[in-house]
């Protein structure tokens, strides 16, 4: 932890200063767990969001980057668990914006203030009758503490709650920056102004920022966080970061300002530690594994190796089993189209030497299998070509990996 | 069944004029099953290769490439299962040679008459005097009826030997087309003059063909059979096809010459069927998935689409399920790369209607469910952009696949 950071105990979207949530149960889900939240700040929002680069974007994320597009600040976010209002054509958008509306409707605010997000089954409309329960039963509980209730009621997968938040000092002025988010399976984000996956994630702060400075801050916290993990490779319709700073803490941040560093800083944490829970909770997850790439000809090649490794189920089944075979680490590097020669690639587990010069390191198996049993470890590999780098995380594949998933619907 | 051509029955290998095979138990594998095959025959071949291209070919792969490069006929393969003398650096590659040169001795040839493949663990030196010991137990037992052995030897995780033969008829004369292959897991072959995915495949005939042809003949029925299939999108270092034609029928076979149709198709037609019985004997496979990508931009597109669903781990593990879960087909498609609008797609199992301009065509999910539980069905989409198209055979993903992986090596 840097020391010029405040952990939030139980910290979340909350606990930046003029932040309310809630979660409640709108009936969505059929285990009659919480599956809406809200997040509501006391002052207009200026924000920034990412959202997925899948072809099929929800019917949310459509909405979000129409308001990102022409809204100047926003209010509030619904978010629901259980559908995913995805593949729903015209009447799933209209759904949309009539979910949005109510909510403005119930908290006396424009509509255009008002971001939406779902998770949960694709191909489904919203039972909008329960929805409308689900908001104004929702803005009755709103509450400065209500930001964990939040983080329980979206997620679907998950097995638990994700969140965090921080604090730093500027001029003798505390700044919050908090986050919750959700994302267990369909997880390989990759955002454009925005990730992939059905993760979802929202991120407060009580600084006073512009827009513009808020986009920038999100992509690059996201490129280093939500952009490099991956649980299934499968890129989801509904994939969204948000960041919405109400300036409740009267400091003003801007690109190169004094404390913009500390800001972004701030942010990066968030997003990084909610990325990395979501990998730790991923579906079926038992080990979290960061695969690490150094030496690549550039780092685009860095990448593709890295994600070929992260991604093969080969390997994650390893990984699994405990079982050291690194040949199928080398096959992955190998097919994943960098360039490199096999006669230069040294591999190790944590600093435990297991490949080199493209050969067998000599350590015994039982010791790298001994290490394979850390709930967390790494996959370091030099390709030995020039400097690119790429670190990846993911998790292992597992029994539960094919149960939850053959099973999710029926 | 083309009624031009007759079904060998129990044909492999050695159904073709004057080839003989054998399978023999060297010792390489732990549960004392057979693990090294000779295909030999009476007079030389003319022959072509195609192999992985993944960046750390092993050692046979690379010998084998060199004897493609420069010998003119080929008289002999050896093939052992267990270890896949790949990342074993010089020493591996002597020992490839060396055992290329213990089999001509044997058989009193030239030792740049002998192609050699390995497929198993990698890492790992060949154990040269169990590989001596095989040979020579080998050579004894040659025999015309000897492809069934053969296929039995060179499996790994495969449940079952996978061989056809087929004849046909040109001016009265018989000509013959016989192959084996293996490969369960890391199969995704994509070869060039070659494909990838720990699969071996030999393919024997008595036709009189140039190397030239052979080359042209091989490379286009790999590209419409093994390099279009996948179970689990790993790229092996050791794949490798094997196209052999001795002269013994008496028939000659040239590009656009009396016959060449025939034989190509006959060709295509093992090929074809073996590359299927792969994905039908995967690692864990219960079900066999060919997705079929129609109305593409290009064919690029289409193969691009097709891989990306056909390697889904969550389309893969709901096949698994019976879980009619379109959502994660379209949501595959969708971050493909392919380029097309979300409005146009239609999609079928086999022929009944799953999703109709992007929605759900509104058949009911159960009918879908009680399709899915058949061993094979289609998953059709149409990209509603232009021509392009491409099929990938693949499997469904289960806790088989998880069990046989994790727990390979220990």
């Amino acid at each position: 932890m840097n020391t010029q950071f405040d952990f939030v105990v139980d910290g979340g979207v909350t606990s930046p200063a003029g932040f309310t949530a809630c979660g409640v149960c709108a009936g969505l889900k059929r285990n009659g767990n919480a599956d809406m939240a809200l997040i509501v700040s006391e002052q207009d929002c200026s924000f920034a969001g990412t959202f997925t680069s899948n072809l099929f974007p929800a019917a949310p994320v459509r909405y979000c980057r129409e308001i990102c597009a022409t809204s100047k600040t926003v209010r509030a976010a619904v978010i629901n668990s259980g559908v995913a209002n995805a593949c729903t054509g015209l009447e799933g958008y209209e759904n949309t914006k009539r979910t949005a509306a109510l909510v403005a409707e119930c908290l006396g605010i424009e509509g255009s203030k008002v971001l939406v997000s779902s998770t949960g089954r694709i191909g489904v409309q919203l039972p909008m009758d329960k929805i409308e329960k689900g908001i104004r039963d929702g803005v009755k509980l709103l509450s400065h503490q209500g930001g964990s209730a939040a983080a329980h009621a979206i997620m679907t997968t998950d097995t638990r709650p994700k969140e965090l938040a921080v604090s730093f000092v500027i001029d003798g002025k505390k700044i919050t920056v908090g986050g919750c988010c959700k994302g267990a399976g369909m997880i390989s984000p990759m955002m454009v102004t925005a990730p992939h996956a059905t993760m979802l994630c929202y991120i407060t702060t009580d600084a006073v920022c512009s827009n513009e400075y808020l986009a920038g801050v999100i992509t690059k916290a996201v490129g280093n966080s939500f952009n490099k993990i991956t649980v299934d490779n499968d890129m989801s319709t509904n994939d969204t970061v948000i960041l919405m700073a109400n300036g409740m803490s009267g400091v003003a941040v801007a690109e190169s300002s004094k404390g913009s560093e500390l800001f972004e800083k701030a942010v990066q944490m968030v997003a990084e530690h909610l990325a990395r829970s979501i990998v730790f909770d991923g579906e079926g997850v038992t080990k979290f594994v960061s695969v690490e790439v150094t030496g690549a000809a550039n780092d685009k090649d860095a990448e593709l190796a890295a994600r070929a490794i992260a991604n093969s189920p080969l390997c994650k089944t390893a990984w699994f089993g405990c079982d050291p075979n690194w040949g199928r680490i080398l096959a992955a590097a190998g097919y994943s189209g960098a360039t490199f020669l096999p006669e230069n690639v040294n591999l190790f587990f944590d600093d435990m030497p297991v490949v080199r010069g493209g050969l067998d390191a000599g350590t015994p198996e039982h010791e790298l299998a001994e290490l394979m049993k850390h709930r967390e470890f790494s996959v370091k590999i030099d390709l030995g070509e020039a400097c690119g780098s790429c670190t990846i995380w993911t998790g292992d594949f597992t029994y539960d990996y094919v149960k939850i998933n053959a099973d999710y619907h029926t």
